[in-house]
């Protein structure tokens, strides 16, 4: 059975069309380079993505009437899985992007889509969501940036540090305490800014070896005006917006997960096959046939557990556990399998002339967005009384 | 989510009447005699056997014409997960008689049915497949009993080892390699015997401590006659028709690995909730929380992982590798989750007063049958290269 | 090498010399008596401890002028081992008894002696450390058993749980809250008792399957009376001494699952050495062979961790973490070891005729004394900054 | 106690005197460049093996007659550990040439040393072992690269891959096949070549992203022209004589690992203290302090097992089990304790502000050389019926 057989089987005509070209993108000279830029150690080139732009991809699930294709949860799955397939990382900043774009179609006012939507969905602009800053990491109430009332909008003063295509956005959807007004509270700006230097800006990459294709930044504003229009979601809001959307989230870089390390397996499988050792190829041999077996064993395992919570979020589920089940499986998984793949393959695994080096070093990020490993066993042990209740035994 | 509920969702309603049937049986008494006999060393008695036949639970999968309820295959594994989750092996016992009921039914000749199927239906005449030999463990093609044709049918010389309700049966589903006629090959005989002694028939009990309950024997014969009319299968064809039914035998063990550990994660949440040290509750200790937290989530994937070959069988599928992967995952995974439940519980956990250590005790076992975890792996890495293909990159 | 070549090394002949007299102790009837009494699911016979007695065992760290062998902790810990390699519960039940020996010709006054120390030394009296109690778990500060000032003693009151040897004691070093006099605190008394029933002590077995050797009990008291002389501690001391001795105590039990796991590894290589399967034996296959190759790495780590740990003990120190790190290490191998070595040898491994059975269901008990996993972890994490300080880089 | 303190103790004061220089090299800006290259993706600077041979360090097991330190294999390890704890791939390179100038001072002819050594001690001349090929890789009875008579000397003809040093080396102890002589077989030689360009010899990087500092390529020689004294073993010798060492180079590699993961626990432990999150230090919360001390736990059980090796191989022995236990489970160990380390901290784990990130790309080189995990485990099951005999029970 084909390893996606299970998604595909939800999608539309329409939406399986969509798959279809992203895969036909992702083959070929995208794969290559992404997997050459990995080798040299910098991030890939940024046309590709004005190129992911010319297919409409950026308005995956903006609404048609904005120009979008109005793609449901599982398709938007199933386009970064085949990206990710190629590249992790890919996937995961342009997914980030086409993310920003979503929002502002779905929950925009007509002032902010009329400012922004054409340009976002062109990759003329590029924006990413804005939470962690450098001294919380997971802890979000723990936030400081600060949106201050001044004539015709707000002053922000604070840092965001992680930003996924930190390097490239002039955009953020940033979350930040309003302060001293009416309507005290998290509140979500859209927060334009010159790529280049300004007086308010200063943008500082964030050194991640092996990860260079994130291009990862922190980003600090210091008095940076934005206008009333800019407001995003109602002062106090903010937060419960961003919980509505989390557990959507993590089943897609989990779904993300399981289709790297099946790309990453099937490459190996492909390699032991021929490569010979000791008179015959390394799939000859029962010990490492094993290993790989095994893999694809837990593989299948993360697989079903990562389609069963898309599943559910398809059908207009909030699965709180379930999802932080599948991510927390998904990436501990693919971190796992990844490495076996690794080894199994002997020193070639590690060099470049394959891609197992590239998935496994930026698979790794996907441990950090979202819910670390931490988090998400918080978050599924607060539940386990109610989820795993005893059985009644009165008979 | 309740966990059986994607299973459920595919029964029909006379299916799922059956399931609350099995549960209200599985509550209550039984379960706790079966506790007492675990903890006592001793087999739960075998008045069960005719109780549960009263429900007409061994006609299960019987056609409706022959006074069985014609369940699908989904159907029986929710059966089997409800009594599992109160004893594994009595599930497992239970299953392995239907088992035989239900080839009679729906393979054997009028002739067979007539001398056997009620008997089988009411339980009082109790059958087991025997397959696996003293010497030959998992390599069926090392059998050595044979059946050698005599005047009005066969005599019967070999052994079977590790038969499941072994100290009881009085029938056996035998496979035996047919010699010296017309038609040589495997074949399947109905052996039936009286439980006492006999000059054709030694039974010995293989003696399995912490699992008692399988009541597991050898059983040997010497010149042991069987009619002409108790040939079950073509000679030639028991292997096939074996292969036949694997897969859906390994999912069926897996699915009730599985039901196991739920129970044994939800009496360890329980017992954990309101077991106190050092003044807050064990589940109030984030350590211990995220061990447990960590069970649910690897049961989740084996649960989404044997759904889904689960399902494969259920629509006529053959999913070969699937249902290997799914057996392979189940076991390790309700062995591991079983100790770790264990464990969380403290010293308590391993006694008598609850049901943790049973289901550890019992679960062992389906890490023989229906192939060992060796024998999976070995299916498993024979089809990597056609299961998990290299994608084509021509663009 | 010799797996116990490192330990004996620090031996001095005479210690060897009893080494090997528990050696040949444990070879033969024995040990067969162990397993059988195992497969009975009953405990080995009581004259067992009549007959090491004979040998001047239960004297092995009693003061020569006491009649004692006066031995160090490494011949202790390789007379344990001896006996562990046939039987993990004998060991440490026989180690019990020999621990409150050691303690009474150590510590005690010259009343005690002369009141218990032959009759502890011949094995007529026979005596366990009492420190758990039902409630309290691992939490000794939770300890409520209380010892009330009387005429010419005091009155126990409380109830001690998960008592080795339990069924069969008729003296505890019991721990108890010295009350209402001068001198308050915790103290350890010498509580004799009969075997049978009386009026201020009630015996009740906590049911273990798979661990009756151990023969577990609870024990209450109700007003029951100890003579002045039997005050064994100073009130207020007693925790302070059992602190004392429990990283020996750690290491000890760990060093006993590596002996027992060393046994079960030496039992399925030669199982799988002359079982055949598919045409060779079970150790011809490569797969089989890595996980045996894996489980005897694992144990190796574990030995020469457990060595460092004894060392450090035997010269005097109080290795808090690394005895912590000795016990968690060891029992995790030994319990994940076993499970490897029962399922490499298939289901004969959970049979009766081998020996790893019984070694699994045993050594699962070393994982709730003198620290559980969690206690350990907590220990050798609060340790952490002490332990794995910063290297200063100022050059 | 200091991790490193039973190594020490066997050192003479002038070998401890050494490894306090080694320590003093490693701190400051040497430690600071490496980190510094690692996250800029290049190779640290070569003057710094100038700087080592300045120290006197390639000649560290060198005769003392021949200008070197003649230290212990110990001293070896311990210098090795020093440097593996600020990075794996520096110690990797250092020890790399210090081992062929090891064995021109000790097994070389007068010749030989006249030639060479005076240039391999200061560093002029770079030397590495060469026996991988492209196609042969853990296979070392498949090398094909020739070496054949003509006058003066031989043409050697055949490439070498995965050259530590490959890109700077201007000489190979490399392994050929002698041909077309008296004394045919596997034979080393010392063979220079200029850095650049030449008519008979090609190199080439491999590129291994993360892994730039062992600076590894493929070099190719056509006809390349060695003299008559530059056969290092007699023909047929050098494979014999390559196993002579192999349990030292596993053990060392294995001894490296445990250096690179203490220095990132601590790095690890040092962070969590002072990192805040939700109101408290990382380390104080319980369920990721648990998981640091676990890594503690198994890095203690991998140091203790490569010291008893390493004490093997300081005393004379080979102990073949031994050594490939020992760097099978450091290995493994190091990598996954790595990987626990890098996610315990967090994003800043995987990021160029700390060192983890590094010590996780460069140890996991440590897998490939000297043996994978697959020839380690098949030589550990040869050996398990010898190594791990059954009792006899004969009493």
């Amino acid at each position: 059975m084909d390893f996606f057989a299970q998604y595909d089987a939800v999608l539309t005509d329409a939406e399986k069309a969509l798959v279809a070209k992203a895969r036909d993108f992702c083959a070929g000279e995208f794969a290559r380079e992404l997997q050459r830029s990995f080798a040299e150690g910098v991030p890939f080139p940024e046309s590709w993505f004005a190129r992911w732009a010319e297919l409409g991809m950026f308005g995956l699930q903006a609404r048609p009437e904005h120009g979008g294709f109005g793609a449901s949860y599982m398709c938007k799955i199933r386009v970064a899985q085949e990206m990710a397939q190629v590249g992790f990382a890919a996937a995961f900043c342009m997914n980030h992007h086409q993310g920003s774009a979503t929002r502002v179609s779905k929950e925009g006012s007509e002032r902010q889509r009329g400012e922004l939507l054409a340009d976002l969905l062109a990759g003329r602009t590029l924006s990413t969501i804005a939470m962690t800053e450098p001294q919380g990491g997971s802890d979000v109430a723990a936030i400081s940036t600060t949106a201050t009332p001044t004539r015709g909008g707000w002053l922000i003063n604070g840092s965001k540090a992680w930003l996924t295509n930190g390097l490239m956005v002039d955009c953020l959807m940033l979350l930040a305490r309003t302060e001293g007004g009416p309507g005290d509270g998290m509140t979500t700006y859209i927060v334009r800014f010159p790529r280049g230097d300004s007086d308010t800006v200063t943008r500082e990459e964030i050194l991640v070896p092996g990860a260079r294709a994130f291009r990862i930044a922190r980003i600090t504003f210091r008095d940076h005006f934005v206008p009333e229009w800019a407001q995003f979601t109602a002062p106090g809001a903010a937060l419960k917006a961003a919980m509505g959307v989390i557990n959507a989230a993590r089943v897609h870089v989990a779904a993300m997960c399981v289709a790297s390390l099946h790309a990453a397996l099937c490459e190996a499988v492909a390699y032991c096959e021929t490569r010979v050792a000791f008179g015959k190829p390394l799939t000859a041999h029962q010990g490492l046939r094993w290993e790989l077996a095994e893999v694809a064993t837990r593989l299948e395992a993360a697989n079903a557990l990562v389609f069963k919570a898309a599943l559910a979020i398809q059908t207009g589920g909030q699965p709180v556990t379930l999802a932080a089940q599948a991510k927390k499986f998904a990436v501990d998984t693919a971190l796992w399998g990844l490495d076996q793949c690794v080894r199994a393959v002997g020193a070639a695994g590690a060099s470049a002339s394959l891609r197992l080096a590239m998935h496994q070093a930026e698979v790794r990020m996907a441990a950090y967005g979202d819910g670390t490993s931490e988090i998400l066993l918080d978050r599924i042990g607060r539940g386990l009384a109610k989820d795993y209740p005893m059985r009644s035994e009165a008979s």
